[in-house]
């Protein structure tokens, strides 16, 4: 087979950075125009010297033009831009968005959480949700989810479609700072992230919030509530979800539905009884460790879920959509194991 | 009025070293015995170069002996020796007791969590909740409360004490990893707790869980179920609280109750609407910074709350009871401000 | 005696931030006018939410105007901003100069390290060495040293006036990312910060290699090499400097000479034979711990010294120097202990 | 070619699991026994869950017997322990020793530094070193160096052999914890290392210091002293070793030696001219960043270089000796991309 040639737009960026980190290690990718805003004509190795295969490129702009020719177009880019990109790639071209903006597929929900027109919703690139992996094979696009909703929908989704758990849930999710980007904020200077816990966007004020209730809802097949609260925590990658609805359900049958509905997926993996998820153990890995309990005082089921949010949580899926879209091996390129300690 | 002669028991730990950098600043304190259990023999420098003016003093063995001749006698301890020690001290002596052994008033809760006889309760050393405060003047026995307890009693009893929320609580709370204390566990190791969050004692599994019901069903009068899930993150001090439950009032409702409940304490701020609190404004302070709002597309109140589980968490509460107890200005020697970045 | 009145300009920033938090527990302050550029008409709570008394108190802008009326002024601005404004303040105020615009006694230096014109000298805020205490006593201008120069100066005097050590000096100094300050540089974000180690200013790129030089000649009685590498850490507060040069002396001359250096010195200390200094012992303490040795194989003295960049470092030696200026005992309102774990 | 069969001693230590990570990802490799002391009996998903596809393994005793008949032996032990089991697993086995015995070829160095008989020494397992690689092609024994002399081996070489450096050099490396094993030792806690950073082994009190020494003075044609400082930083992994001596020569002459020295090597990077090495940059990975320039002011060189110590400073050394051993690609299975941010 003919090597796959990709292009990342936004490769000055985390989630752009961590896609070419995958790639450099996938068997059938060549990796062509790399492109950015502001940083366009610097080289790679000044934004990522991780990367030291690349470090010598040179960043083009980010243009229809220097995106063309690729069979692979991964967009890290602000919300907004992709559509107007993807329209000029055309449809031969594979496009996996990593950004927000074909995630939601309500109008609504879409002008109430971002603002703006709506670009219509693409293939919803989680694999693990029922249904999902049909339509992404052989598409040419792709909506790479939001971190949070990667670990929660993945954490919820087998209680709430067996009719185990309330379609009221609560989530509080911690995650490391890389997930807010390279954006130069007082509140993500490592002075202000190290040493402190700092809660943000609560009381459904997380854009990511409407995606949850989209993918729990589709599930649960009514709507399902969902009260999220994410927290900030100093550490640069992983998202630990505390996950809760509930329940009149024993251990028993929370996690005999829990080992089923992973039994076949190779990057989702249930913990044995009693061990309890750490973001460690998947840092720099495209897999999901998650475990489920019941609570019998308080009655309420508890999933915990841990993800590194730049890779499960964006740029491996990105990935993995496009090994479906592409019909390679779903798994090639994409580590299962992390890095620690 | 003469200086009040202290000693601490368990010097040689966090808790205990925690007592003594406050008692240092404290103006009516002269700090006595200072005794530890393996470590007697050595200087309180080699195992706290923090408290420099102390760094020569010799540690003692812990026993009534050592112990006896003070006003206040603290004790941080494991639980399990704090009765015996009290008796032996004599109703002359204040004693405050860091440890979990008289907390709890019923003894079957203690049965359950901890196991072994109960030794009774003793006035509960968290002023600001309902009733607390006077039961702590004159006391000459506080049990202070756990550091998850101090950050989730006061983050949720003014909604439950005005019936403003159902009493059915979910806790997500975030820690850092002095809360374990000195304990030589691979888990608390530098290399696994840094770059990762886990998720520990979930699903009812944590023992703070009972003394979280007791104040919450004590001033709700009737019981709460309380879920409580407490997460492991890479800092040395501080709790975030993220606590919920589901509610009808609105916004204006809650702040209002929460600002008239906590309209006198020193030490409890309500920040400004929109504003959520960050652990490491609290940092080395005997403070709580907290805010509430309301979801409504989840109808859920949702209550924040950041603390130092060294400082309100433990040592500054201790210091607190003791000023009450002895008819200082409750506030004596206790910080307000935070170390902050 | 009446309540000295302060105000701090740059309020918004670490080192005002540091300021304010040690002059609220000083006996003798009242805190007046609190100025910022940027931030001028919002509260001072939004920036620096840990120094809770004075959270509503709204920032005006800095000017001669709003700074008039106090015994001293603090100013902790960028550099080339004082010379100006203290000439407006005029001699009966003391102004205290948290930057670097009057440090170097040299007009060469001062033009080839930070260009433009040379704003003349003021008294150098370390009164540990030797001279400079005397010329602060009663002084209405006071120049604070940088954080490195502080510890490294401290760390090399004694062996250099005493003969110990060969003019020529080299020092790795290892420094959290507070004192960068608060400036939006991608370097200093906290996903770059944590988990990574970096060198910067190599081979004499850092603007405080003249300071050391000029501190360390000054006592030496002729030009010393100084050889400086900063290292950037994940952590918000410290220095830990290693200092080394050539020597003959043995272990016991080279102890001698630091403990009679130090004997009187409220703030630097000591520590004993074969421990050596943690930064985090010195975390919002004003004080210097550090331990000398000789390594007879490589036939140098090596000493290496902690302290808290933004406290000895910065705001610590500014509220020392207020203190001798006016009169006040040096120690007034300056923490001898550390906050740790 | 038939799949290369290895066993790992030690797999439930860091440097165990980190072999055991690589591994995982070299395409020649079939992991066969996995042994280790007190934890013999568990699992490796209870002590390396981020290990996924090795979760449900048994952990053997750590015996000859359990080591037999394997390709390879990865031996992660304290030191003392490879002599007698390499001994029994005859010599066609290839043992690759991650401890320190057989790295020392001074057997009255080794009395000093570690006490008890000498064992010998292997072939030194950093190909870069001149001479190295060629002794390491065909062996059957390989003696892994320790993680600092690499960093500062490679640092330094270059200048040591070309004469461009006097013959005593002076090296401050800071690293993180992982270094020190998985010890149970209050030091190393969390609550401890974060926020802090500490120096130790102080003065020529670190065991590396003469394998630093015998690798120098080997390149140097003489003796070359080394004053070694090591400090402990609050990261997980990684070594910054800020590396310098006296010298006459130019940034050029300095700059093109280094770029001739590793113009081959396939793990050694130096960064473009201006750029500093960050460790981030090298986490997971087998490689080396470097950078050298000369402050013409303190007339020294001076050359700071990053590594992952788990990675090119134990484990990734290890597999890319085995790879010479056994005449594979030196740079199969090795990462040159690091995990960032």
């Amino acid at each position: 087979m003919h090597m796959v040639r990709i292009a990342v737009a936004g490769a000055s960026g985390y989630a752009g950075g961590e896609v070419l980190r995958l790639l450099l290690a996938h068997p059938d990718v060549e990796i062509g125009a790399l492109t950015a805003g502001g940083s366009a004509g610097t080289t790679l190795g000044e934004h990522q010297p991780h990367l030291l295969p690349l470090a010598d490129r040179v960043l083009l702009d980010t243009t229809p033009e220097t995106l063309a020719g690729h069979d692979v177009v991964f967009l890290a880019l602000p919300h907004g831009h992709s559509a107007a990109l993807a329209a000029r790639l055309g449809d031969e071209t594979v496009v996996v968005d990593c950004g927000a903006d074909h995630r939601l597929t309500d109008p609504a929900a879409w002008e109430r959480w971002y603002g703006g027109e709506h670009a219509g919703s693409w293939p919803y690139g989680l694999p693990e949700l029922p249904g999902a992996r049909d339509a992404l094979r052989g598409t040419r696009r792709v909506a790479v989810p939001g971190c949070y909703p990667t670990a929660i929908s993945l954490a919820l989704f087998p209680a709430l479609a067996a009719g185990l758990a309330e379609p009221s849930v609560v989530v509080t999710a911690v995650t490391g700072t890389s997930g807010a980007g390279r954006s130069l904020k007082p509140h993500l200077l490592g002075a202000e992230v190290m040493g402190s816990l700092s809660a943000y966007g609560v009381g459904g004020g997380h854009r990511h919030t409407p995606e949850i209730v989209q993918n729990l809802s589709g599930v649960a097949g009514r709507t399902v509530d969902v009260s999220f609260t994410p927290v900030l925590a100093p550490l640069p990658r992983g998202i630990l979800a505390s996950c809760s609805a509930r329940t009149s359900a024993s251990v028993d049958e929370v996690r005999e539905v829990y080992a089923k509905a992973y039994a076949d997926e190779p990057f989702v993996h249930l913990l044995p009884e009693g061990v309890w998820p750490t973001t460690a153990a998947t840092l720099g890995a495209n897999t999901v460790h998650l475990q489920a309990t019941v609570d019998p005082d308080a009655g309420r089921l508890i999933v915990v879920a841990a993800i590194d949010n730049l890779t499960k949580g964006t740029a491996g899926a990105a990935v993995q959509c496009m090994n479906l879209a592409l019909g390679l091996p779903e798994t090639a390129g994409l580590p299962l194991t992390g890095v620690a300690p």
